[in-house]
């Protein structure tokens, strides 16, 4: 049986409308209009309408602000590689795993994966978090490496490249989806899948 | 037989290695690392060594420096869709050559290229940017509708998504397309072409 928990009133502490999800929804939004660089606590405290102590009660910095969000979108990232990693059979469908999964994270978490994408890597935190998509991206390439390997992937294209080329159009996604324009994640992961798995041309006997 | 023209020399008036094609490149690449907006004339001049009346004695203003900087880019780009629309043929071969040359346009002017793919809009000129981004952008998707229906393009996805994919992936090149890292534009679009018509998995009979 659950535990009873004080009323969530109580845990904000009089400030309503903001606990540190809110708090970040608003953050990651303003970071993606004028840049990280380009917002200051001053301007989020405008935003929210409240004091900047107020913020702090909730977060110790701007950075750890970043840090929130952009692991909110390497989080997602990373347990879809794992679940990939712990998958058996041939890499080609690993891979496609991977790039639905991956379409799936873009979809249900666009402000954050947006905001790591524009990241560029003046602070500690950027520079944690270019080093988290290298490592993701290393592991896009051994496993279009091991699908070249196994016969199952063109062999006349440099892995790194068709890896670079098939997450550079997962990543466009940030720029023209938008969830409220009637494509589902699940169409637009399909879309991507059949695109870049199979070719846009039609050929005899499909 | 050329007529005689004056030294460069006396052109420049004294003010030795900017003209404005140089000023051009310095300025976008200033503008490509610290944004428009974050760029003042005062940066530019800092970063040129001369003062801001020599940076006006070639443009009148910055918006002037960003029209002509993204209209390299956008006329490249138009060109290429004037070339198709000339052609004869079917719809989807047009689409390739179309593909094939904004490749072009965008290792041969990256800079550009990269500056147009980030304009958000705020100005005159990144409106008009922006507008004649759609244009192209329509241009794309009635190509992919007309191959659509010459039976030469897959019918199971929305065309508009199709066209967005695609050109996704061709915008998507700015990421991490360095021309120092070996592979050329040919071979660049090369693969690009592969991979969004033919796909990158291997099929029997191929």
């Amino acid at each position: 049986m659950p535990t009873a928990q004080p009323p969530t009133k109580a845990v904000r502490r009089g400030r309503p409308g903001y606990d540190l999800e809110s708090l970040l929804q608003v953050a990651t939004r303003l970071f993606n209009e004028r840049g990280y660089d380009g917002t200051s606590m001053e301007d989020l405290s405008r935003k929210l309408g409240i004091t900047k102590s107020a913020i702090y009660h909730h977060v110790p910095s701007k950075q750890e602000l970043l840090r929130l969000a952009v692991d909110r979108a390497l989080d997602g990232l990373f347990e879809v590689a794992d679940q990939v990693e712990a998958m058996p059979g041939r890499a080609i469908d690993r891979l496609e795993h991977l790039v639905r999964g991956s379409v799936g994270v873009l979809v249900d978490r666009l402000p954050y994966v947006t905001l790591l994408l524009r990241v560029r890597g003046n602070t500690k935190v950027e520079r944690d978090a270019l080093a988290r998509r290298r490592e993701f991206d290393r592991f896009v390439a051994e496993l279009v490496k091991q699908a070249e390997t196994e016969g199952d992937i063109r062999p006349d294209i440099d892995p790194n490249v068709t890896a670079r080329l098939l997450f550079g159009l997962v990543n466009s996604l940030i720029e023209w989806y938008r969830p409220s324009r009637g494509t589902d994640g699940a169409e637009l992961a399909d879309a991507v899948c059949k695109i870049t798995f199979d070719g846009m041309r039609v050929r005899n006997g499909r």
